[in-house]
């Protein structure tokens, strides 16, 4: 192994699921990264508790109310501490970053991600919502400064590990797997009466409440379904899902031969977020292993669309274009936030998003305000709907 | 697509199964492949029917009786036509020749396969046992030669393809997947009567009769796994074996990073034979696609090495090395072609098998001679012990 500089990282939303993770890789591979920005919405004791370990340069807590807290706790460190969500878009531009990790929630992600492209940073994609909500835009800026947008999400790491090295033979069809999620089977008279609790228990994947919910309504595949059209360069009809309750198969390309590639492996994130970080290279650890005398068999089904809703209305969403699948994220987010709050059914969520999708205007060419704006009226109307 | 030169191909043993579908892979490229040689063993028919839709610069019939029948028969055609064993090691030296196919059947492709590397040709290698008996040499003068040798059994291949893009990465694990042939399941009591006939029904793929009656007794996976050692630069301990009777799962590689690749697709030769012509490109085709609506489960178990010794064996000559898969390759094709001739028991075959393994001499680093003599002994013993 040749000895090759640290890659220094700005990780925006540390304290979530997918930010704890990463910090665990960086941990375990200090001779490869090395933390440079740490950032947290509200978690300020655990945003301390990280730059207390890894030392990063500077830190962000996006709450400001937060600030003193944080400023405090740090003032032996040599660590500059900002607050605010318009430092995050300064951050990620420090000369001394390489890479920017975005774990954000939601369209939070979009603004920071877009000023990590300006700068030239590479960007190992965690927020989905970025490339759902304004997917033309954010690829052409890519393109634009030549920056790698290095996919996180377990299926989409699957996919672009699958096309190492195929970068001459064109995409017949990306195949999608999905778990299912908890309710997998279930009738829409089944799933009229099911709680909070039962939504957030995934049967394969830990993960924050936002996707755990997004899972259980099949939004989550949808959403996966639009970020695969930019990161990949496929059409929705090149797109197919497939579920597949094991999650073992994390997700297949078929080539113009008709030759199919997987990448398969165990649920944990731990993998594609250090797929991500060291890419091009893979580097030795001791995860578990799979074992195939565990999982004598690998299933595979059609999801139900009828019963989850949500799945054909980002296909529908991605087949309109324009803002509508930013329309679907906003409307989505706030369905979602509602339905925690238990102020909103399960199958509420759905009917919140295919609402949403048939009241807002329809632009075909958004530029980054119209995708602000059109977050923000669909946000109202769906809070008005759910009222 | 950029027009690129045609490749011009030596096709040995283009009679065979794999021969005739590499001819149906040509015939539906014209615009990128062209036939230059074409060799057969016996069957001169199909020869001359061959070299007349092909048109081949030269053709070659090993068996020399037929000579006159084949040189009759092209000769108002402007085909050079040879006959025997020593033509074969002149005609892939032509200089007009940029890639040999060796679908040869057995120890026969040895020396024409080390003649094509010694000229710099590229090697598409459907002869598992050119590698088996010889693999150290081959692979020694590939490299000096700088030749690539591009695996055709369809294992290999998929292994080759997901190893594209990933030459920096060390492989932990290549886990060769195996039909479990038609015998899957049975004990060796069930096996002491078994018939040619039902040894011939297997039940994925159509193949030859040395490699249909090689994959009943698992001699195939055995065969494939010194061959995988050869082709990938892997340790005995690195390469798994895995039963999994659908044949849709090609074959796997696990890196050091955990992760696994897979290749996928419906049993049939024609992709790989396709990748190995048309490599590093993948050709837009209409061969059938495989869909998992056909295929709701994908299983896996491990093979039962009691009941087919052969497995094990082959396992063995590879850690004794040397000489060993050598004998292991010449007792196990002269036990087969008795078997095919009523003079020997299924059962029989393993057992021919593991005594020439015990009493020929060891040689720990074999010459080319020394591998002739040993393939010779080999089959005076094992014809010995049949009789």
């Amino acid at each position: 192994m040749t000895s090759s500089p640290k890659k220094r990282i700005a990780l925006l939303g540390s304290t979530g699921s997918i930010g704890r993770q990463t910090l665990d890789v960086v941990a375990a591979n200090p001779e490869h990264f090395e933390v440079e920005v740490l950032t947290a919405q509200n978690s300020a004791e655990e945003l301390i508790r990280q730059a207390k370990q890894f030392k990063p340069n500077a830190v962000v807590i996006v709450n400001e109310e937060q600030y003193t807290t944080v400023k405090q706790a740090l003032a032996n460190e040599p660590i500059k501490v900002f607050a605010g969500e318009q430092a995050l878009g300064s951050v990620v531009q420090m000369e001394s970053v390489d890479l920017v990790v975005t774990a954000l929630v939601g369209y939070a992600g979009l603004k920071p991600t877009i000023k990590a492209i300006e700068a030239g940073k590479s960007i190992a994609l965690a927020n989905k919502e970025t490339l759902v909500v304004a997917g033309a835009l954010i690829t052409q800026l890519a393109r634009e400064h030549r920056v790698n947008i290095l996919p996180v999400d377990s299926e989409h790491s699957a996919i672009f590990q699958c096309l190492a090295g195929e970068i001459h033979n064109p995409i017949e069809k990306i195949i999608l797997t999905a778990s299912g999620g908890p309710f997998r089977g279930k009738t829409r008279a089944d799933l009229a009466q099911v709680t909070k609790a039962q939504a957030l228990k995934h049967p394969n994947w830990s993960m924050g409440a936002k996707i755990t919910i997004d899972s259980a309504t099949l939004m989550n595949k949808g959403l996966e379904v639009i970020e695969a059209r930019w990161l990949f360069g496929v059409q929705a009809a090149q797109i197919e899902v497939l579920v597949h309750p094991q999650s073992i198969i994390h997700s297949l390309v078929q080539f113009e031969d008709g030759s199919i590639k997987a990448q398969l492996g165990l649920p944990d994130m731990k993998l594609p977020i250090q797929y991500a970080l060291a890419y091009p290279q893979r580097l030795k650890n001791s995860f578990p292993r799979f074992d195939f005398a565990r999982y004598p068999s690998l299933t595979f089904e059609k999801p139900d669309t009828e019963t989850f809703r949500n799945l054909a209305l980002a296909f529908e969403a991605l087949e309109r274009g324009g803002n509508m699948p930013c329309v679907l994220n906003a409307a989505n987010e706030v369905a979602v936030a509602e339905f925690l709050n238990d102020r909103l059914s399960f199958l509420g969520i759905s009917e919140v998003v295919e609402q949403c999708l048939g009241k807002l205007d329809y632009i075909r060419e958004p530029a980054l305000e119209d995708y602000v704006e059109t977050d923000k009226m669909t946000r109202i109307r769906a809070k008005e709907l759910i009222r």
